[in-house]
């Protein structure tokens, strides 16, 4: 199978063109075994962990391992000794897709087609895996809000304290201003705050379940963008389940919400649970999938404005006369 | 470099020997070239991307790329080829840190030695690629607060709601309960917030900002950790990180909280806002220290119990009577 040039937004990242060798043995579906493995010596390779086999206008026929060479008879082809249908790449798919690609496929290297199927060269292992560890602290990066110089894992884990605080102020100012509207919005309810001070009581825990509950969808989304999966089929899976993860919540809390206060605070309180944990996994994606479809890169957009919004909408609802 | 078993918790994942194969090209290290390509054919091996040079006891001497081997003048022996300090690690280490080496040395396939320095066999990069995905998947899990069942980036992306709901339900009832825990909290100073209900504006924000810079310092402490970092290490430097974020956070608020309060409102809330930074960093690293330190799987403490944590202290930092 091929991977096309990706949609759905992961193409923030490297493309896999960046990480093609050409320096393969390449061989016609015709040669014997034993002739290719005499033709690959004193030859200089960038990798020869597998051997491609291509037709006469250099269209991509299969790959054979450098295991599965090396075993065979020497009087076979290569060509019957192909796998003709080997994960391949086209040269603008996203890097990370590349590798997952060969992942699923249990392969070492990953051969690069054009999209009228000509040979381009292959991505080799060791390729593969810095590509993977890279996406992994990008990823982590991403989601834990601090700013990707400091992506390397090590380098975040060991860095100086400056440099700590260097890479994470920036998420946080603007987090802060976040923080900053949400006293507005709180402080806009002051009479019904001060006419019924219970309602103070639920704010913080309903603000942290919004969190808790968007940085679940941000987690599946950073990831699921990662590995090609559609924004569309991204954002229904997680809005209904936002849905229902709201409702589930609202429910297991109004009976704990009756001890602290009357009907309408603990069903106002539980209102409260069930919209601001709905919205925050819809909100979690909105910027994302917004500069997503503008083109830009949503390494920019990730984390602490959708948590800003997170933040602003459990005040809104709580403290709004039902 | 031999990298030994680990130490600085990451040993809740799968070790380096459960990917090791040993049907693997091993030769003396006074073989010829010329002779070792011969041996090898109509050979199966599992791997075959590196030649292992071992002594006549069983140690390793280096290993040879495949690439190396057959570009060489088959006259010389490989042992003046082989690299003689490549990177390998003992039987327990732990697969990702093994994956991470391989990475940093720009390898294909990474040697396994005992701790008498005899050769076990070679982790192929088709496995080191599998381990990279898995971990990258598990990490996405903890920090986004999901169960690990749904922790294929695919499957979490594009599983139905049902499933969804069961692999995200568990630590959210977790949070639930922190949540319930801070309406208690709050609830204890209900005479303080009647007195002067702007104290309640600054809740949702306080809480938040916690919520982010625990964020932070969990993404770093669960890359750390997985790449080998001591956790002791970890402490000190994201215990300090917390402090200056804190009180940077503080003045940066002080002059606004200034425009709904008077002075010691205004007051309350930004040492409240440090006090809630601060100590968001050490909570969001307590329990998995904690749990490690007693051998536990800090992967089931991650996420919800210290974000359960950094919810109950900010309700109690600005609601406590200064």
């Amino acid at each position: 199978m091929t991977v096309g040039p990706l949609t759905g937004g992961a193409d923030f990242t490297g493309t896999a063109a960046e990480h093609v060798v050409t320096e393969v043995p390449t061989f016609r579906p015709e040669v014997s075994v034993g002739d290719a493995r005499a033709r690959m010596l004193g030859r200089h390779f960038d990798c020869a962990c597998d051997i491609v086999v291509v037709d006469e206008d250099g269209r991509l026929q299969g790959l054979v391992s450098i295991e599965r060479l090396l075993a065979a008879d020497g009087a076979i082809t290569v060509g019957e000794l192909a796998d003709h249908d080997p994960p391949t790449v086209t040269p603008g798919v996203d890097q990370e897709i590349a590798a997952w690609q060969a992942v699923q496929h249990a392969e070492s290297s990953l051969a690069m087609v054009g999209p009228d199927g000509h040979f381009h060269g292959l991505i080799p292992p060791r390729r593969l895996l810095r590509v993977l560890l890279e996406e992994h602290d990008e990823d982590m990066a991403r989601l834990g809000g601090y700013l990707q110089g400091s992506a390397t894992a090590r380098t975040a884990a060991e860095e100086p304290v400056r440099r700590r605080f260097a890479h994470r102020i920036p998420w946080l100012l603007l987090g802060l201003l976040g923080a900053m509207l949400s006293v507005g919005i709180v402080g806009s309810f002051e009479e019904q705050l001060a006419a019924n001070v219970t309602l103070a009581f639920f704010l913080p825990g309903v603000v942290y379940m919004a969190d808790a509950v968007g940085t679940q969808t941000e987690a599946v989304v950073v990831r699921g963008l990662s590995v090609g999966v559609s924004i569309r089929r991204l954002v229904r899976g997680e809005a209904i389940t936002g849905l229902i993860i709201g409702a589930a919540m609202a429910v297991a809390f109004l009976p704990f919400a009756l001890l602290f206060g009357d009907a309408q605070v603990a069903l106002t309180a539980s209102i409260s649970l069930f919209a601001a944990c709905s919205v925050a996994s819809v909100l979690a994606m909105a910027l994302p999938w917004l500069l997503n479809r503008l083109g830009q890169d949503p390494a920019f957009a990730r984390d602490r404005w959708p948590r800003s919004y997170r933040t602003w909408c459990p005040s809104r609802c709580i403290c709004s006369p039902r």
